[in-house]
């Protein structure tokens, strides 16, 4: 058995004819549905019913009884407003999208939301709809499948193997972030990229051409893609292109579809009015005139509902697949065990144990260094037995710490476990949600705290989609000195704090830092954050049980001496200050409290072990803005932080100049208790 | 007089001989401040040591005397971390950057922070740092420029005439929003925006080949730029190469200029390691025999001083340029009039009066509409008095509602007033904040709230450079419906309110929108974000003092029925929710509370008078992120608003769904004081 047994080079099923009342589906089910919700967008679906109905039918590899079989082909709508489209593809084709579920368009718990959302929705793939994002994801799945398959692939099983397919629109070629991932895919040679721009010269705003006049096909040329024009309601066009970027295997592929948005709404066609909003009744009469369709709405005929079912192929791919994966698994017996485990997303049996292992070993050591060395140290000790993890970071490697010695890049080595993103924040934290989604592995992504603000959306994207990507945030506060203002992140750790779904940890030494990437790696249905300095920390001693306590987010780190009369919680580098001003101080208590949102998840008897609630005299220290602290201190307490921007100069210097000290915390203790 | 009287198509001064020892006094000066400083960028100022000799001592037309001159040629170092490019251009062509400034690179307080600040140094036009923003400044600074010579040139009296230089680096152009902001200044056309390239191969990865392998001039080309490609240490090309850039007048130009990074240090030029380290004692001394440099640190001889001295020419420019505005004064006096106060940022003298009518009027009229119509009609109303105003959105006018009947595009007319960004929030903003600091403009940029995100980072650039840039965010809650969790705002006003020195308003109705906008306008010293709602905000009605207090931004709305026993604090939409409680409940107070900041600045007595320390029954109502609000209610208080993400589903449910109600404030109020 050799690739070519399940070559993607020729169709299998579904000859290209009678297909526009084919389309015409999807338009009726996109028009009708918004029409009932009173609120979507008809414009797209319509506009690419006919690109649809080629790939969705002919081309793609997809199993609608099994949406979750490993090696489908990936679909991505990136213009996710057009979501209508999406969900006829998916009732169509026979997943389990009822047509009650489309007349649901829109409302609460429905499996079709306003944009397609990622577990909502058997067989979308990713949630989109912030534009550009989906394109990254696109990337992400991509290189996903290309390093999957170079690491498992053997002697022409191709176990991994299979395209990803995304849809866009003018909205996301305008996006900065359509330019930071596209010009990495040309880079990295993903020649199963396809990609279908719904060229139909339309925005919200009007006609593009005041504000986008881009050579698409240049520009993307310029990137290394290979890139195709043709007529997007040209099914035969359409096809022939399609195969034609299928056998471009060391480039991906952009397809220019020349479109008519809302084609079959006589007076809305080609204009923005059928963009976002319902057509109208009148209209929507009109153009069934138009498009001769005669059923009543959400009825679809058996003979279209037939043509378009992707059941019985869908079964018999995997099927086929399965064989090939039994002989594979015969052959590579561990590497078919690891395949799967890979793809469960389940860490090697051992790893609890050398994660403790390890854990422990810091705490012997004691090192005082930068936390972001602890982070690299961590890496070090269990990257070895983690083949899962892909890393990189955005051309910060050296600084971020990110690249331990078992890294190779995988663009000098395909079956390697790094990435050089390149100065792209946005688009690499795009495409490790689409690597985490695609399944294999756990991306970790890094940059300067201050730059996560340039992926932002990207990484509430993976909070809302609940992705193990690992953000590795250094140089996290006032303490990275020289570079200023610009540089030193201020509310960042706040806004962070605010995204539901996200654990973030800025841990205070070694210990914290390797319990805070055990616990993210662990953690199944959500992102981590890890915040980690560019200075040195010095190492705190603790006794076993505190130990243990690391890993519940918040805990006493020394106790108080005599009756608890005050409570000093810090974070990171300033648990540095509350430790001094611990030792200056009777009945005061450090709590230290590197995962807020860990320690909100304990018990209750737990946090009021912690922070007993009739002790109101309570100090925050952290190097980062005020606000989020009162949470904690309440309306009696203080917190002593940042409340403006920074400053360019040495570190020690800046934590003078903020009054972010020992001595301001032992004076805020003493005037609460004084 | 005609415009070629002033003409840029031929240099004005300084032959090009001798030009390598002056282009070392750049990589000297650089070598020695990063090695003092023990911290810095010395490799692309050594790289860009001859592009930037060409352009400041033969091309650039400004006056180091007086930096402040109107018409001076912008320049933008975008890639910030090679400060001390700017800071030797600016110490030798003589700028008040003294040779003891210069020793200063990076501490506290320093005229020469380590990246470029505005306000820090004279002849900084904009803070760069944060990679591919300051080419999106030097775009906004261009578009300014040509709108502002279209609004006020006349009769071939060009007193709005200079040119946007940029230098920028592999970084800018890796970045998304070099994408987003070089696509729009080809379709605007901005001919006299000139970039320079500093293409060394090298980024702080190494090599950029594995994740960098654009065809630039290709790419640049596709957005119809003008595209020219010389040796960057060749000073005649960089100087013919600069000129035929002037020459083309419809096209923005990049030179790309092929450089070695850390040119002159033998052992670390063409490599990364001279790119964010000092060089190294020993290195330095190589450096020093290598580029034939013998004087000490810091010295610079007599004659290379002399001949970089730019402030004659500078003068003489300037005197130039006065004599063509007082011709143009003694023809337009009243143009004359408006353009100097257009510059000197001040609104026009019956301001105020315009605006207070309008707000007056709103009163009157209690309409209960959208929050974003309202602001419409503030736009509308105080518009035609403002021809300062340059607005626009990122493809979402009619949506945001940013555009009043006023506005004319200025891909239509150079002369207009709006900008229709297209898809481009980063862009858009960034952007915006080189308009706000080239003069002569108040920017207002607009997208939906939740994709401020996608522009977090140049919303932080306008506070920290103290611009008047007004970000309007539309659809500010889960009260935006259909569109769902990805659109649905939770935790960015929380996050918009920790940026220092930006001003937050969340207006309630009508009159509190107009009222933020007016003092948006009037700020002089920073930013403002304006959030808006989707659906309609029932009116409220105010008594004369409480019209007088919105300014102060929070203030009681709703005073209590009998003795004071507990107070809701709210803003904008959940203001009804706050109100309608107050009706079932006795000793209750409302504090509306439209902007935390500006509440924050009133006196203590103020903010007491309207939050009494003693009763802490506080309840917060926002249908935003809960835990900003802790600030405000403490330990003892409770909040009502989102801990989750949203959903898709109409908004009212949505409401219901997510507990913020009326009765949940009723109950958390009982709860408190029961």
């Amino acid at each position: 058995m050799n690739q070519s047994t399940h070559s993607h080079s020729q169709p299998v099923f579904n000859p290209p004819l009678n297909q526009r009342p084919l389309a015409n589906a999807i338009r009726a089910l996109a028009m009708d549905a918004v029409q009932k919700a009173n609120s979507g967008h008809p414009g797209a679906p319509m506009g690419m019913a006919d690109i649809a109905e080629v790939l969705w039918r002919q081309i793609l590899r997809h199993n609608p009884s099994n949406p979750d079989w490993v090696n489908r082909d990936r679909f991505v709508l990136s213009n996710g407003h057009g979501s209508m489209l999406q969900y006829a593809l998916l009732h169509l084709t026979g997943y389990d999208v009822s047509i009650e579920d489309i007349k649901q368009f829109r409302q609460l718990h429905s499996k079709t939301p306003g944009h397609p959302e990622y577990g909502y929705t058997v067989g979308v793939e990713t949630t989109t709809g912030p534009l550009g994002q989906g394109i990254a994801n696109a990337v992400g799945f991509a290189v996903a499948e290309k390093t999957l398959a170079a690491q498992f692939n053997r002697d022409g099983l191709a176990v991994v193997d299979h395209f990803t397919y995304c849809f866009l629109g003018d909205g996301c070629l305008m996006e900065g972030i359509s330019h930071e991932v596209c010009s990495l895919a040309g880079t990295l040679q993903l020649g199963k990229l396809i990609a279908f721009y719904d060229d139909n010269g339309i925005s919200i705003d009007g006609e593009v051409e005041g504000w986008f006049s881009d050579d698409t096909q240049k520009r993307f040329e310029s990137y290394g893609w290979h890139v195709i024009k043709v007529d997007g309601h040209d099914a035969h066009a359409i096809r022939e292109a399609t195969l034609a970027a299928q056998a471009e295997s060391a480039k991906p592929s952009l397809i220019i579809c020349k479109t008519i948005i809302g084609l079959g709404s006589p007076n809305k066609q080609g204009k923005e009015e059928s963009h976002g909003a319902p057509l109208g009744a009148a209209e929507i009469l009109l153009a069934r005139e138009e498009l001769g369709w005669t059923d009543d709405a959400f009825v679809i005929s058996d003979e279209i509902y037939e043509a378009w079912d992707g059941k019985a192929k869908g079964a018999a791919l995997e099927q086929h697949w399965d064989s090939v994966f039994d002989i594979y698994q015969s052959r590579y017996p561990e590497l078919a065990a690891e395949l799967k485990r890979r793809l469960s997303g389940t860490l090697p049996a051992d790893f609890e144990e050398k994660a403790n292992a390890f854990i422990a070993d810091c705490n012997e050591k004691a090192e005082t260094i930068a936390s972001r060395k602890a982070s690299l140290n961590t890496l070090s000790a269990l990257g070895p037995i983690l083949p899962e993890l892909l890393g990189g970071s955005a051309d910060l490697a050296g600084s971020n710490f990110t690249i331990w010695k078992g890294c190779e890049g995988i663009q000098d080595n395909p079956a390697g476990n790094y990435i050089h993103y390149g100065v792209r924040e946005f688009g690499m934290t795009a495409m490790a949600n689409g690597i985490a989604l695609h399944g294999g592995f756990i991306p970790y992504v890094a940059t300067f705290l201050i730059f996560m603000e340039y992926a932002r959306n990207a990484v509430r994207m993976s909070a809302l989609m609940k992705q193990r990507v690992i953000h590795v945030y250094t140089h996290d506060s006032i303490g990275l000195g020289e570079d200023g203002p610009t540089h030193q992140p201020i509310e960042q750790i706040a806004s962070l704090r605010g995204t539901p779904n996200l654990h973030l940890w800025r841990p205070a030494d070694t210990v914290e830092s390797a319990v805070a990437w055990k616990l993210a790696l662990q953690r199944q249905d959500g992102p981590t954050a890890l915040i980690f300095s560019r200075q040195n920390l010095p190492f705190q001693t603790r006794s076993v049980a505190q130990l243990a306590d690391v890993a519940k987010g918040g805990y006493v780190l020394a106790a108080e001496k005599g009756v608890l009369k005050a409570i000093i919680i810090a974070t990171g580098s300033e648990i540095a200050l509350a430790m001094e001003a611990h030792a200056q101080l009777d009945g005061v208590r450090v709590v230290s409290m590197p995962s807020c949102e860990v320690f909100i998840e304990q018990s209750a008897e737990y946090r009021e072990s912690v922070l007993p609630s009739a002790v109101r005299a309570r100090v925050a220290v952290e190097a980062a803005h005020v606000d989020y602290w009162w949470k904690f201190v309440g309306l009696d307490g203080r917190v002593i932080g940042m409340r403006s921007f920074g400053e360019s100069a040495p570190a020690g210097k800046l934590y003078e100049h903020f009054g972010i000290t020992t001595q301001a915390v032992v004076d805020a203790v003493n005037e609460l208790v004084g």
